[in-house]
């Protein structure tokens, strides 16, 4: 089969890494005769330096016109530490999110077996967790109405939802639920806003047509508690833009490095495939950089092309690289290989 | 000295943890020679109950009238589970907050040596873990305008801050981290909110009359990561309502009971003092509950008056129940004590 797929390898450790997983795609393209025909463009702090723009317009037609989207990372921190910079990376992104209509950022976290021993937490707690975290992505405080006074002295920030919104990412977490273990915990803050009253409400509404699967309510408060204290009671979490933001990188922890997570924001017309760890800039360029989590987001990249057995395939590899302790520093501290070397041993057993 | 204490001990488990404070606040009176005057008030679930009002004018009265205020716990699930309830337990709290002007809520959290076991965190990774959590209390997405349209579909919450409500707090954190170990730490999302990026430039600006503080900025979602890969990084923590909320109760683990954890909000008028914990409603009247939690507010509460050593004998009292292990069975699991005998213990050795 033919596909095209846009690669945004963006800031800091991002074009390291996604050039080991497009190593991996090209060669899962070879043993199943596919034609991968693959298109680079520019995003994020990259992007504003060379074209003073987080997301130029031939990159989002690219994305637009592509089958996937492989995505590295964005993020420079000349803009974190200047509040007052109009143009930041992160515009880049979250364009791209918005235009993209990619409103579901589906991350999965588990912990692996030979790898449960990294985790800051103790083995008996995070032996055997799995869960699929939905986090809404274009809505909520992100892209609601922002506004600083005149005079500098005060800011707002809204957010914002509709019960569309909602329903539409709740309904592709209730289906993964139905094909899991059948819970999903609705993470909000109903004590307290507007905006999680009326997700409770339709997420309780939207229940009724998934008879089979258990639906519990968790404040975040107590939800960022019980992800540490006993991550196996989850199964499929919900939740809205920002709580699901915190959440999930938390959730990181339970695998025993961010290096390993992946992910997978989807919409109705386009789908984007990132690592949820972020451009890392004290690492560019020094080949530590773990690509697994970028690998990982390939192989939902084929999952979303229909491409199941491919996608299999670069999840055994992934399995073997770990086994064999083919790892970079963040999880082979004794011996460990650079980004590139992880890039090629998957590559070969492919 | 004389002092008048208004007790809210509020629903669920907050009745029978605040009795226990108000036995060793006697104790510490009869002690040290003091004079506390106690006087009880309605707040909660319980106010709506029995008044149709979760803070009744004469509770708020009693609070604005007092030296300071001991809080237990509020919160029932009955209001939980209806989105649609107009009037529910935490508006009482909220409002008493705001009210009060209570803008800080100061959260210690640290690893005891004899609990370290019961952390779900390798004790290496908490040995000597010991921060304050400075949360922002009155401002914030918690106070924003809230909307639902007129057809129910969509709703708003609005996050606000102005320059001052952050300088008040700030400067508190600041001078606490002078006391301390000279650093700061600023959880913000200034890389996707407008109040972020206020907050951030604010800080900044602050903290160049502190010049012995180190000052650190983190993204809340990789402070979330943080808090569990490398809880001992931190000292003073400022944020945000909202992101105070999760983070605190987050760290709590650390500790490895929420049990423990005491809390202290002040203002410039008034000051009240809480337990982190919630009304935890399965507990209520089962003599399980942690006393602990609301035992250390009552020393902040001493600590608030002025009375140091007072606050510091309770303190020991509660560093010998357990290290005797004379604990409640989130805590002691083999041969535990009711929350009443750890109360007694308390006041025994005062
Ligand atoms: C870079 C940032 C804007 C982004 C977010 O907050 O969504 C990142 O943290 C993520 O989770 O993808
Ligand atoms: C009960 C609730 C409104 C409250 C809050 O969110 O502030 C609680 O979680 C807390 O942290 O004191």
């Amino acid at each position: 089969m033919k596909f095209n797929i846009a690669v945004l390898p963006g800031d800091g450790i991002g074009p390291e890494i996604t050039q080991q997983s497009v190593k991996v795609l090209r060669a899962v393209a070879d043993r199943f005769d596919h034609e991968f025909k693959f298109e680079e463009a520019k995003v994020g702090a990259i992007a504003i330096d060379q074209l003073g723009d987080p997301l130029p317009a031939a990159t989002l037609e690219l994305c637009k016109n592509s089958d996937a989207v492989l995505f590295g990372a964005i993020g420079d921190p000349k803009y974190d530490n200047d509040p007052s910079a109009k143009v930041r990376p992160e515009q880049g992104l979250l364009k791209l999110r918005k235009e993209l209509g990619l409103f579901a950022n589906i991350r999965p976290v588990r912990a692996y077996d030979s790898l449960i021993h990294k985790s800051p937490l103790k083995p008996e707690n995070i032996e055997g967790a799995d869960m699929v975290i939905f986090r809404e992505l274009t809505g909520g405080i992100y892209f609601g109405e922002k506004s600083t006074a005149e005079d500098g002295r005060s800011a707002s920030d809204l957010c914002t939802y509709s019960i569309e919104e909602i329903e539409r990412v709740a309904h592709l977490a209730f289906k993964a639920a139905e094909d899991r273990r059948n819970k999903l915990t609705l993470v909000d803050k109903a004590n307290v806003l507007e905006t999680s009253r009326l997700w409770r409400k339709t997420v309780t509404e939207i229940a009724k047509a998934y008879p089979s699967v258990k639906v519990d309510y968790l404040f975040v408060d107590n939800a960022a508690m019980q992800m540490i204290l006993n991550p196996k009671q989850f199964d499929v979490i919900l939740t809205e833009n920002m709580f699901g933001d915190i959440i999930s990188d938390e959730a990181s922890v339970i695998g025993g490095s961010i290096g390993l997570l992946e992910s997978a924001s989807v919409g109705t017309e386009n789908a984007l495939f990132e690592p949820i760890h972020g451009s890392y800039p004290q690492a560019a360029g020094k080949g530590i950089a773990n690509p697994v989590a970028s690998v990982l987001s390939a192989a939902m990249l084929l999952d979303h092309l229909g491409l199941k057995k491919e996608a299999e395939t670069v999840r055994m590899a992934v399995e073997l690289s770990i086994k064999l302790n083919v790892c970079t520093k963040d999880i082979n501290t004794d011996n460990h290989y650079s980004t590139e070397r992880v890039g090629d041993f998957l590559e070969s057993v492919i």
